[in-house]
């Protein structure tokens, strides 16, 4: 490994300066995924062509000086492989062909081998390391089972969330079902792409904060809980670190700390030194820039940065990141501006 | 006034029973809602006639038992007044035609007389204060200056809250200069609605959760501190109650208890209970009942209700009610067994 340096932070191991990657770093905001994507059939087809898929995750490694890498793919190719028609309709986001809404619904969903109806990702896991050549680490990564949930239970996208609460409220215990099989499968998914290469592994909770701090705990935590527990912590001998990510979750940092996961992702909505004080001596924080900081001069970026590496101070265990995934109309010379303000500004803090 | 719960809770004095009402209880769930909204030429017409805003604000209370009315009407009023042009399109939610962008388009912006060009408002107030007859107390508000500067910039609804925070971030003195006017806009807004009838009002800030904690103090709760210290806190020998509603604002609660506020909104995500340890002391809450809960049967509404009654324990302080505003696909009959479960399980805690 020539850069190994997110690796060591997330194990809050020094390094010389603070890794930095972006949620999102392969995609709309880069003219050439743009090009690819237009020569894809759709954007399943992208996530599905190992070729393609690695051609997307390298492409911000060509422009930027990031850490690492993460596998460019979607975070409903589970519900998908189970059998439920995932399609994308413009304008609306993820849908699904045949939601799920009952105990019969449910008991009709099989664990999904993950090297069988997923094997194009471990495809995509495979190529990615071995063009990478040992240059930055690989991250592979899956929606949380109370996520995949939100969206088999809708259907696609909501506001309101009034299916997969209704059905949350009214039958718990199918719910809890649902959500069993989802902890399985996820957890079968990410131990094959370690297996297939993936040197750390993230667990986006992206609707994990809709919820109460009671649901919270019994409806996605304890599954995430369930699935960091059941991962290859270890393979070939290397440690095989773990983030959790609950948007909108910062209530609940000292729980997801608990849960024995080497790093927790973090919006922007708290200052970092107060994250830090709060859990820091457990585990890595990897974040927590306003994506949208990145519409500002670079300037602003590189004083927007500083102010970040401060509130984190000396010490190990900080991944730079943005809080949320980069928005697609962002220019890629300010990108530029921030990964290098990263390594730049924080080498006195190392 | 036959029936001043709602007003003595926010001033966490005693009570009976605890009071109750709903954001947007006056809405679309309701089938006689949606027979006056027909007949109104668009939604705009709807709040600009005060005999039909009047009907609608007063449908909820013949039908259920609640401790207050909300005037109902739009947050955009300012803007609109303003001179923006608000419109409404189908799926997309509100709209400006001339959105503003710099600070030539902010000078040119005057702070609206409310008994101008929002002389509609006023004339509502009064005369739901007339049909009301003291049965219960009426509810004034107003949009955050914050939440009004995200519409007004952006020019409608937004994901990415790219041109208010790219503007925030670059030109971070000509956003305060909109605030400012804002805030002087609202102040004067709630202050006529106060003469003209409001008993209590509340202030949504439905956008100051985006923001991360220096933001959210510099940009929205400082003018929000603003407009308490300018409204008339006393109206003809009675003490108009102000409530405060940051939505994603937990983290905060504390600061927002600093500003002078009487009672602030809560979401479901923080146990209520939390919550008045952490501000109890200094003001009266309102909430927290996850709006989804209605969708689950009367028996499992009332169960939610008990616990949440339980969360906050005896003592003065409390107004019952959603942490968001109710669903448009609600049963009425569920929100029935929601109020009366209120009433009638609140008792022993009083």
């Amino acid at each position: 490994m020539k850069n190994d340096r997110f690796l060591r932070a997330l194990q809050r191991q020094s390094v010389d300066v603070t890794p930095v990657w972006m949620m999102r770093q392969a995609g709309r905001y880069l003219p050439e995924y743009r090009e690819t994507r237009r020569r894809a059939k759709d954007f399943m087809t992208l996530c599905q062509t190992p070729e393609l898929a690695c051609e997307v995750t390298l492409q911000p490694l060509a422009r930027f000086s990031l850490d690492a890498a993460i596998l460019f793919s979607d975070i409903l190719t589970i519900p998908d492989a189970m059998g439920l028609g995932l399609y994308f309709s413009e304008g609306e986001g993820p849908c699904f062909e045949r939601p799920v809404r009952t105990q019969a619904d449910i008991n009709k969903l099989g664990v999904p081998d993950p090297n069988d109806a997923l094997r194009y990702v471990m495809d995509a896991v495979s190529l990615i390391r071995r063009e990478l050549a040992g240059q930055v680490p690989l991250i592979g990564f899956s929606g949380s089972p109370w996520t995949l949930a939100t969206y088999m239970v809708e259907g696609g996208t909501t506001k309101n969330f009034s299916k997969i609460k209704g059905l949350m409220f009214e039958q718990p215990q199918v719910m809890h079902t649902l959500l069993d099989k989802l902890a399985q499968a996820v957890t079968a998914y990410l131990n094959a792409q370690i297996a297939a290469g993936a040197q750390a592994v993230m667990i986006f909770d992206t609707w994990g904060g809709i919820l109460s701090t009671r649901d919270y705990l019994q409806f996605s935590l304890h599954y995430m809980q369930q699935i960091v527990e059941g991962l290859s912590r270890e393979y070939e001998g290397q440690r095989i670190p773990v983030i959790l990510f609950t948007k909108d979750g910062n209530e609940w940092l000292e729980q997801i700390a608990a849960t024995g996961c080497d790093a927790l992702g973090l919006d922007w909505k708290l200052p970092i030194s107060m994250a830090r004080k709060r859990v820091g001596s457990q585990v890595a924080l990897q974040g927590n820039m306003d994506p949208c900081i990145l519409y500002a001069s670079p300037k602003r970026i590189r004083e927007e940065v500083a102010t970040i590496l401060a509130s984190f101070g000396k010490g190990n265990g900080h991944v730079f990141n943005l809080g949320h995934g980069i928005h697609p109309n962002i220019e890629p010379e300010h990108v530029n501006a921030f990964i290098e303000a990263v390594h730049t500004l924080s080498v006195p803090y190392h």
